[in-house]
């Protein structure tokens, strides 16, 4: 057996998935902040898992963590993952000292990536990915995760593929609108100043606890200033998908993150875009790119369940 | 002995390589027009080398062609070459009927992507990429074309990734200039009506053999036009490295083709842009885009050097 955590900002999921990467139990919990509490968030969800499964600690063979930052993947080590208050930690070796357990650390977008890869190819999570086209099976994908930030993960030939110096999928901080904000990054116009959880409760400021739901509902109710922005959300994921195609060209993008919870409406907008492009590029038609897409149904832990697919590569 | 053949617009250039990578021998023609010229020319070049190397033919125990089209590499058709006035011809069955010996067709921007990644790691044509920097290895390579066009061949690890449906690298014809000209793919904008010789070409009429050259003269008199046309091929350029890194993460970007003859001057230019944009954004600061790049000298024939040596992964 073996487990994957996912440590979100504000919650982790863990899973234990069997040797065929079956899942058999899930936790969740909230994330705790700094190195002390990320640390006991995962010793503990690691700690119930076993429960659940009715076994010690020290019987499952690895244990992968996903963590939204910058991470050292040779070492374990977190160079920085600001939303959680870690700088320079070793989460990897922290981990296993107090577990037991040999522990692979990876950058929670790649981890989903590698879960959403096994999703879309079968034989874990029980179904198939939402959305109602796509390619049944494919050798090489894209994560495109919708979240705080938007930025991909990779998959070619089944293998993650993490790029030269780990930025791969960065896409995120493509400058796409010169007239934009300055971003985080210090760059204009940023895609994730767009097409990202943060960039839309920026422009959609509100006291709801969901921002990109209350955009989308007023947009639906004829609001201007939504309907712009909902507008320029579909069109910024549709420049992110013909970014990834005519990059790397894989065969799916699969999208996820708290922006997909919008669900089939997003699916349907930014195919809609897409269509539009291709209606007057033969070229783009040829591409086929709204039928590159789908995502990834919210019930599906795709970076627990990549954790621990990691976890298994690494230590087999 | 191993062949390869870069068919291009205008010239063919052809070599013989040994085991070790190494070119023995080199001829040049003129390339014919539509497929009975272009099989002629295949024919000429190959018996040619065949006679400078004292042997017959049957000898070489592959040949790989580069051409600019789309190519079916499984099946060795072109399905189009339209400079070349090709479509559907099976190039690759036809010249190995001529010449008796394996035959193998590529992409010609995907051909110069292997030739580069061997130049760049040593062992071949027997000199170092140009450039006053850039890693002196690497894993992974990124060859950008600015030729009449603007495409990517991409190797990672070592092998040549031509994507899912064989585009990965086609990011000429990604928009980046939301007020520019409709490209010949039916977008707006794209990178390639900037960056490359035909678009110079159209932004700069002259009667000069050398559009592109002539341009660089008129921006260094200080011609307003000129100098307009020279920072927006510096600036497209480097979108071009930028997109590169942050979606597939090259180790090096290697630039080629015709544009390149412009020299030490076009890559000073779009590294002075790339350390503009990083002066104001530590994260591109972080990825060094300006070290990743070098380009390839005017003598080194990648082209026809990389479709040999596919030619000897694919008949070994
Ligand atoms: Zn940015
Ligand atoms: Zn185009």
């Amino acid at each position: 057996m073996r487990v994957g955590i996912d440590i979100g900002g504000t919650k982790t999921a863990a899973v234990v998935v069997d040797r065929n990467g079956t899942v058999l139990h899930e936790v969740k919990q909230p994330t705790g902040y700094g190195a002390e509490e990320v640390i006991s968030t995962v010793t503990q969800v690691t700690r119930q898992l076993a429960d659940r499964a009715g076994c010690p600690v020290s019987d499952f063979r690895s244990i992968g963590i996903g963590i939204p930052g910058a991470v050292n993947t040779a070492t374990g080590r977190v160079d920085h993952a600001v939303n959680l208050g870690l700088v320079e930690f070793e989460l990897g070796a922290e981990s296993a000292r107090l577990l037991g357990s040999p522990v692979v650390v990876e950058n929670d977008v790649n981890a989903a990536a590698v879960g959403a890869y096994r999703l879309v190819n079968g034989g874990v999570g029980g179904g198939a990915a939402g959305g109602d086209s796509g390619p049944a099976s494919t050798g090489s994908l894209a994560y495109l995760n919708l979240g705080t930030g938007l930025a991909a993960g990779i998959v070619l030939d089944g293998s993650l593929w993490r790029g030269a110096t780990g930025v791969a999928g960065e896409i995120g901080h493509i400058p796409v609108d010169p007239s934009g904000v300055i971003c985080t990054c210090g760059q204009r116009g940023c895609l994730e100043t767009i097409s990202s959880g943060s960039g839309i409760s920026r422009q959609w400021p509100t006291d709801s606890s969901s921002p990109v739901h209350d955009m989308m509902r007023a947009a639906t109710e004829g609001d201007e200033v939504a309907v712009r922005i909902r507008d320029m959300l579909f069109d910024g994921v549709a420049t992110g998908v013909r970014l990834l195609v005519l990059s790397v060209d894989v065969q799916s993008v699969v999208l996820g993150g708290g922006v997909t919870s919008l669900g089939q409406p997003l699916l349907d907008g930014v195919r809609g875009v897409l269509r539009t492009w291709s209606s007057s590029s033969p070229f783009l038609e040829s591409l086929r790119l709204d039928e590159r897409i789908r995502y990834i149904p919210d019930s599906f832990s795709a970076a627990a369940i990549g954790a621990a697919l990691i976890g298994e590569k690494t230590h087999d």
